[in-house]
């Protein structure tokens, strides 16, 4: 199963560059690892802002909220999940055309 | 360059069947085209909804608004383009271990 | 998977009584069928208004979204999709004191 | 009756770990008093947030008042109260096929 | 029990005279008779505007559901339902002084 | 002159038992006052929630704007007033059937 | 008694030249009628839009009511009305310097 | 030229009766200045808020955002700054009856 | 003075191309005598959608109304109007540096 | 590329004087070099308020997004970013007429 997410991070505008290094750095190596299992699809940096869209996929919902709970920045994140499914225009794509090309 | 781009559909309740057809035929047709020209890359259905997640590149902004235009449905299209870059995760994730799982 | 969706029916206030009671009787079989297929699990009317929540169970995404639109009053409705887990708090009480009271 | 409430908590993202666990100790003790008591019908945890959809009992309003306020997190919760009825196309199904399947 | 009820009324601007006195008549001749049931308790027209606020009791939330949908211009309105109970401040005050004065 | 006044009151999650006791005997003296005078008329709590629906009679807008302002709680309160009139078909129904039942 | 009252009026794009026409001499007429009984103040078009703030005086909100619904272009306007009074800084200063100067 | 200004005010529960009145005291100073200078040509409390509606004159851009800027409560305004004209209504009035009344 | 303007478009999606091709070379036309005007002085398309923001110059509020309101779409537009002024960093830059490099 | 950056600062109220003052000069002299660099093309400040409208010129969508991060005020920023591209009005102005007057 296929979710868009939508991230915006809030952190106090006051914290020191310190503490947002090492929270920066902890998110990161959490996202490399649920990247690494096949969770975390893709993840897009919204231009200008402390925000994101997100590709997860998920065996279950269960698994999807234990995942982006797991992140070190989520108490300070509003999160939209976005259940997701093929759009019929894609499926009739591949019946026609084969896979589409790769999203690098 | 990438966007995210949200298109909620508000096709007037009344329309017969015959006619949602034809658009919808319309709207397949031309989506395949931006596929195969490389420029529309994921097209994401909402679940329960006439809206989807969908996923551009474009060469320009030129280029992006032209593609959105062309759509047959467009005219009753709310659209929310937002411009994406990669996520430094995502970045770091590349250079600790290559290249993110392909995207089917 | 179980899933909270709230609909918000928008039916023209012009439409003859005719009109109304044909897309009900239409709207209920289709219900009935989902109930008992064991996909629709419960139906809230709110109260004063044509609109609901309801509590869904799909094997994936892709069924509670065709099962979503086979409604007939669908065109007409404004659908927001919640998925849904057991909250923490059900599953201890579960270990603690067993099943939940059956739900009416 | 019945009633729909939906709790968004808004915890500070500067709590330690320990209050964090004391408070949801004990709004799960709580919330399993309110489960015996036959009050707190149903609690689903929203996928990725803080948030609840749950089913209420109550034989007034001053009860559920009552039982949303005991609530040890209430001070940091969004609430809104749905007051639901039977749908009648449930109804109509009870009269056609009996009790409808019951919830897990 | 006792709610609050806010509607707006949102009749389309081209409706002749003739249409709006009808369906006024209409709506004025049900709303008596729901305040001589004793369920519309209060009726407050909202200054400029189509639009009110209006306390109800009902002995439950069926019945309210059935009073509301009643209205001759239920289709076109916008209802928002608030449950009420005793404020603790009225309750302390009827401890101390007696019953508040009448509401004419 | 009449007016719905609502009251969402937010207070800091962090206050003491203590603290919020204080403020919210000060508050319901305060209002008992304004009760006696014939002011506030009634106070109905909304369920579940630190807010309420109130009705107001001020002899002019000085009048309410001073008693509103002299809640201990009104720093803390957003709070919106919406001036009320007579329904039409509340006077009607005077004209057809006396007063209206007593509101307890 | 003082009311601001912003009025946005949506007339159907598709209107002829005539009826706009016709409605607005209509409109201005009755206007010059409610400024002659000193009850619309002051009347300012907001720049760029079909809409406006305008200014009230009223000697009751029975008044008020009656005024604005009697304007032609009404039944197309979304109506919000605020209550007003004198500002403790406008009081104070009427104190220290005498009236303000006239507002043309 | 002319603008309509509303502030809403948000200063926080928590300071003390001291500090209230120094800020209150300030401000009212500055309009006064502002009021002598021809500048602010009305202030009006919203009752029941913190908050007013003003009517500003400026012969510049640059002098209304200079004014609004130097109020000592500015830090704690959220502002809505709204551009008007002479209503063509009150233009006409003018020609047909000369002056309006003046406002008090 | 200047203005920050946004427009939205909102025309019917039913109308044949015969008549958006007419309405926009009628409103192209008006734009180009506004801009040889020196009124409107950039007009910028938003990507994917019926809308644009643009930039003006008025030697009044009065001239700025006329120009908005003498578009052809103006009665299918949502106008926002924001009155801007030079940044004081673009002062300080002139006075450091000179002249901002032109904008095509 | 060009975009539209709507930015709304919201720095504490409580910071004094001195933290302001350094602040604002770090975020002009950022300003100064990205104005040289040719990226920020013009910076409006929306009267009344600690917002601007600007706008920006940018290689990439990597380069705004580095460019826009690197203000001082950007953790107290909510930002918008809107892109735009030229207005088929403003293509049609330059091939009948040439290139418009350059914008001071």
């Amino acid at each position: 199963m296929r979710f868009m997410v939508q991230m915006v991070v809030r952190l106090p505008g006051e914290w020191p560059a310190q503490r947002l290094e090492e929270i920066g750095k902890a998110e990161n190596a959490r996202g490399h690892e649920l990247i690494n299992a096949g969770k975390l699809r893709r993840l897009f940096r919204i231009v200008g802002r402390r925000a994101n869209f997100s590709i997860w996929d998920a065996a279950s919902l269960e698994e999807l909220h234990e995942n982006l709970s797991s992140l070190p920045m989520h108490p300070w994140m509003d999160i939209t999940v976005t259940p997701l499914i093929e759009h019929p225009s894609e499926i009739e794509f591949k019946e026609l055309y084969g896979a589409l090309p790769a999203l690098d």
